[in-house]
């Protein structure tokens, strides 16, 4: 199965971008009157008939919608700190997708080296990710955000579901426990969850404190000494494993 | 902490490579007298003191040794085909040791399009995520091996432990459990974990029913269309969560 991808919804008329129409009429060779595959990005697939095969601007007749087509029963956001090597962070991003994530929102935290993030490859990343891997929403990347004020600003939403933050120091006031007994621990029914990942040098003590203060739990990933982006496909790993396996 | 590698231990003397003696010497300035750790690649790590700061053959005394030190309370064994791309390989095996994997098998299905390995590149990736992510134990990399030819000499094992093939597949015959439902099944004290991933094409039906034939418990890894090296890693996560979690 192949899916495209389109933002241009007219009624019942969708039309595809130029890159897309190339793709669809030039590389896939589809023609006229063919049925594709057309997901919104947003959660929505479209079974369509081509109405034209021009390869610039392919336009089709939607004669089927399913909303939530391959969707997962959770809202996971994942906070993480961007890597000095952005393709390890670009790499998450991609793997994430796969398994299941809905909001990459990139946390600048006070032992970040990394300052600046450029979201625009990140993006095409995911698109190319979630047609390979067959969902019809691509996840969000948010703007970037330091790391407290990511921490002050979902402590202002209501229902903010299961908030998780990794980290590795040792902390005796806030004992970690492993996310996966946190995840457990859910109140029936939520299935909103949010982890926080911090940047190799780790969160700054501050940074953890503010955390614990707006609901954070603190929670390890076990024994194994993981890279961030290492740690943060775990814990997308430990969240899907629990709400769909 | 930095660890090093050493292959050569001759009673409670320790001989750094010229490669690893370089590292420690002209690149961290250690000097004869300075306490390092080294690791044997092979689950033991040696609290050392240097006798000789050669940059090209250093020489240290064992002080402490630590058995199992950095390792994990299971021994899971990966039979992975080999993608097409083997950066994705590279990465998943990485990624895999930073985790915690004992054994990796490069199989080759029927469907594989890849039917070269050269494990050379890989070992040399592990050896750094070995030391990066602070374990003693290098995973081992086996000779590649057609997927019929690994089940036939699994199924020749002595307690072969947990034996799990994930397929992408439907089969009336063999309804597929979920991984995690699989490893939560094994009996309690069952610690050896052994996971086939097939390539991009999947198992053929006949590498599929050879396995049940030979005692491999059909596991699917979710609803999610994961990627061969996705697929594979997120059954490491699945493992090392059922473990130490």
């Amino acid at each position: 199965m192949e899916i495209f991808i389109s933002g241009q919804i007219d009624g019942n008329i969708l039309t595809l971008s130029e890159e897309e129409s190339k793709h669809c009429i030039r590389v896939l060779r589809h023609r006229k009157g063919d049925m594709i595959d057309v997901a919104d990005g947003r959660g929505t697939l479209y079974r369509c008939r081509l109405l034209s095969d021009s390869p610039s601007a392919a336009t089709a007749e939607i004669m089927e919608k399913h909303e939530g087509w391959g969707g997962h029963p959770y809202e996971l956001t994942m906070a993480v700190c961007p890597t000095k090597n952005m393709d390890r962070y670009e790499w998450f991003a991609e793997k994430a997708c796969e398994i299941g994530v809905d909001r990459i929102v990139p946390v600048m935290g006070e032992h970040s080296e990394r300052r600046i993030f450029k979201p625009a490859r990140m993006e095409r990343i995911l698109v190319s990710a979630m047609k390979q891997s067959l969902k019809s929403r691509c996840p969000e990347v948010a703007d970037a955000v330091s790391v407290k004020d990511f921490i002050r600003l979902s402590a202002q939403e209501d229902n903010a579901g299961l908030k998780l933050m990794a980290y590795c120091f040792e902390d005796e006031d806030h004992p970690r426990i492993s996310i996966k007994e946190a995840l457990q621990s859910a109140p029936s029914g939520c299935n909103k969850i949010t982890v926080l990942i911090g940047p190799e040098g780790d969160f700054s003590k501050e940074e953890a404190a503010l955390a614990m203060e707006n609901g954070f739990i603190p929670v390890h990933l076990g024994p194994s000494r993981l890279r961030t982006e290492t740690a943060a496909l775990t814990a997308v790993a430990c969240v899907y494993e629990r709400f769909v396996m």
